[in-house]
């Protein structure tokens, strides 16, 4: 039964795909650790979760992989506000307009140094 | 005055260039932002407050590059006390161990995977 709903094309497609790939693993691993790890009910209640959470994780890559910590945290060189205001846009331009993580950090990233700069 | 504070030998080798490079910007142009943005006061108390935050901001990535958002937070495929011992044994390898980050990322993702097969 569990193997159903995983082995189902939004499964596929949604979280198998994409999340073993993020996590440097096979496709077969993932699948074998959520029907190890997971029990029927939790996983029928991972795929919703799965994508109303991306916007917050994906925030949450964008505040580590820029040093957000350092420079609004610790320096108190960007505020908070602003901080916010680019981790959303970034957020948005992977989430709304299709683009990859990687170019959308590298544009936020000139974008936050040329904001630094002025 | 600022200046010189930042071009001290200790700005600059706990600082200034370790922190350029993480930003993927130039030493001068790291120096220029922060004597741009900061005043007096606040370049003075950076020194220590960097320092003091390193575990934190390092666990902080950590939980970003092992997809721990996910894993934790939205999946519940491991608990709070396994995420903040994997992310303290990597912080604890990078501080105090002299490992990279790169190194030490590696390896705990390596350990990750493993106990998530177990």
């Amino acid at each position: 039964m569990k193997m159903r709903i995983i082995d189902s094309y939004r499964w596929q497609e949604d979280i198998i795909k994409p999340f073993s790939k993020e996590l440097g693993t096979t496709e077969e691993e993932l699948k074998e650790i959520l029907i190890k790890r997971l029990d029927m009910s939790s996983l029928e209640a991972i795929h919703p979760r799965f994508e109303s959470s991306k916007h917050y994780c994906i925030k949450e890559r964008v505040h580590a992989d820029l040093r957000l910590c350092w420079l609004c945290d610790v320096m108190n060189i960007l505020s908070e506000e602003k901080t916010e205001q680019i981790k959303n846009k970034i957020a948005e331009e992977i989430l709304t307009q299709g683009k990859s993580y990687e170019k959308a950090i590298e544009d936020g990233r000139k974008d936050l140094l040329e904001y630094l700069m002025r």
